[in-house]
């Protein structure tokens, strides 16, 4: 494996193919080629002094003769931890607070709308280390904790929906842990939250050591720009957690991660992408980039943990998708999405209406009986 | 769009790309590099002289201390039709009985178990048409008619199971057509039918103008081999039929299609390939090659109908996959898979396990009431 130096796969593909050849590839692979966004160039020259990449793409719908278009800027915000995991936890947590700044003020002159952050953005990913403290010291109220507040700030300055991805301490229910995102209204108000429904047990990595399966269902959330959901991580397998945040009327559901290259790299392109595909909607799948080392003490085994490979992306109802960033480098990648594109593609190819989701309801509540049998037919 | 002539993606990048880079785009495109089986010599001939395509990979799995390799060898064959769609049907049937008979013959060189056909593959894809005579005379019994019988022969022959999908006609309820697909026994019995259940309406292309969704729920069929469904078509664009089969212990699933360029091109790696990741299975993704008029009457507006891009592919539990087939050329795939996989994989991401069906199961019940009110949190 070439391992994170190797920047992505769109890079490779423009340096090497014939035009006539590249074209084909990128229909083949993408759908279509997208517009790219024509962004500001002080937006630029900002992301450059940050060190962080920006690239923007537009979806475009069909001009339609009742709706408008109903256009909204999506950011995805990828990003390494600015501090090393065994500085202070304070130090760790402002560190990252600075860092997201910078790439929201950066999103703020790109004009954009809503933006998410990566799973548990305020810390290091240290739920494979299996140790308590001080990981479990990242984790803050969801409704007033200084995260929130940080992001309230943040939301009202710049009239922006912040998606807000934490470990959230739940001191109404016994002080338990919850793998949380926070959506908070450009308003400035905490519109509500939303848990990871689906938690890893992925080999020996397990992340119910820290936090079990959320308990909050598939909410949607309305807000000035169009309705979206989060399906938090791992949530990205399970084809049902995609569908229900969509029955529900998600036009765009983002998809925050944490999740290295060994493992589930080719699986990246795959899933939320068809998650957008079979449930005519938007899908914004969000990966952190950098290694670091977060075991402090036992588990010689595991201190290469391996690299989050970034290549954050969007994907559209037609089955097009944006490039991905960089495996490596922080990142804003900014979407201009024209929500009018989810309608006119599940009218085109109607998913929902052959769904026989009566019947799915049905064989469902049969399979998961302990005396179920499944059909097998025999000779 | 350069059309049928661009032969593969595949083909396109091991042209261009530098070694180093290849392997890399293959890693992140495909999981893995899978090894080119060493298929017989007088196999490579035969096809030559048929003038079809044959590939052949092999897909491993960990070496187990209790359960001895599960290989099954299967063939993906995608063909276009030989005589135009105004020859006489009986003619039209027989030319493609002559086809299938040289390549299932190939097949068998290559030590083939499981063997499974294009969708509707006794006749040309003419369900876009609306029109009835001649196509609806393409229709057969799935227990006895002609083009079972042929198949039971081959498969005695050939020791090989075969799943033959065809457009069915049902004389014991009231003479209606079904999309199914039959599955032969390697010792030549009928092991039984299952039905495609999602009939598309997509744009102005509408089966249910010839048959209903199948009403056979998912059956598996479990073979000397392994066990086996068959999706078909327009069922591998919802996710919860996948499952059910699954769930019901399904170790492959065949995926017999037709479809066209303009529409369906770019979802077409991601939608089965999906599937083998979110259900620890293998899946077969197969289409047809070629154009054909089949409008024999009015529509002026459907006259250019566009090509079947083949592309068939094998997609492993693990993300893997195999390249495709040509784009536009006849083919025979050959995959040797390792059934240890599915069990395996399972086992290390553990989707079932984690999957909440009680919850989905109770929450879909719930969404398919008329006076369901979605979780929709505003401001």
């Amino acid at each position: 494996m070439a391992g994170a130096e190797w920047k992505s796969l769109e890079e490779c593909l423009e340096k090497h193919l014939p035009l006539p050849d590249l074209q084909e590839v990128k229909r083949v692979l993408y759908g279509k080629e997208l517009r790219s966004l024509d962004l500001p160039r002080e937006a630029f020259e900002a992301a450059s002094r940050e060190d962080f990449e920006l690239q923007g793409y537009a979806f475009e719908a069909a001009k339609e003769q009742l709706r408008r278009p109903r256009i909204v800027h999506v950011g995805l915000v990828q990003n390494r931890t600015p501090l090393p995991a065994d500085a202070p936890v304070a130090e760790q947590v402002s560190a990252l607070h600075r860092r997201i700044k910078a790439i929201v003020e950066v999103a703020a002159m790109c004009g954009v709308n809503i933006i998410c952050f990566q799973e548990a953005w305020t810390m290091p990913f240290a739920f494979c280390t299996r140790e308590k403290l001080p990981w479990t010291e990242f984790a803050e109220s969801a409704e007033d904790g200084p995260t929130t507040r940080f992001c309230q700030k943040l939301a009202k300055n710049h009239d922006m929906v912040v998606v807000s991805p934490i470990l959230e301490r739940d001191s109404e229910h016994g002080d338990v842990l919850w793998n949380t995102a926070v959506v908070i209204s450009n308003s400035g108000a905490v519109l509500g939250k939303t848990r990871k429904n689906h938690i890893p047990r992925v080999g020996d990595f397990n992340e119910s050591t820290y936090y079990m399966e959320g308990n909050l269902g598939h909410p949607v959330f309305q807000t000035q720009f169009g309705r979206i959901s989060v399906n938090i991580c791992y949530g990205r397998h399970h084809p049902l957690n995609w569908l229900m945040y969509s029955i529900n009327g998600a036009e765009i559901i983002f998809n925050p991660s944490a999740t290295i290259g060994a493992l589930s790299e080719s699986l990246w392109p795959i899933e939320a992408r068809n998650a957008a595909i079979a449930n005519h909607c938007f899908t914004c799948a969000i990966n952190r980039v950098g290694t670091v080392n977060v075991f402090l003490c036992s588990l010689k085994a595991h201190q290469d943990f391996g690299y989050f490979y970034g290549s954050s992306y969007v994907a559209a109802p037609d089955g097009s998708r944006t490039p991905g960033l960089s495996r490596s480098q922080d990142g804003l990648l900014v979407a201009k999405l024209d929500l009018n594109l989810c309608q006119q593609v599940n009218d085109v190819w109607n998913f929902k209406m052959t769904g026989r989701y009566e019947m799915y309801a049905r064989e469902l509540a049969e399979a998961v009986k302990p005396n179920y049998r499944p059909t097998i037919v025999k000779e």
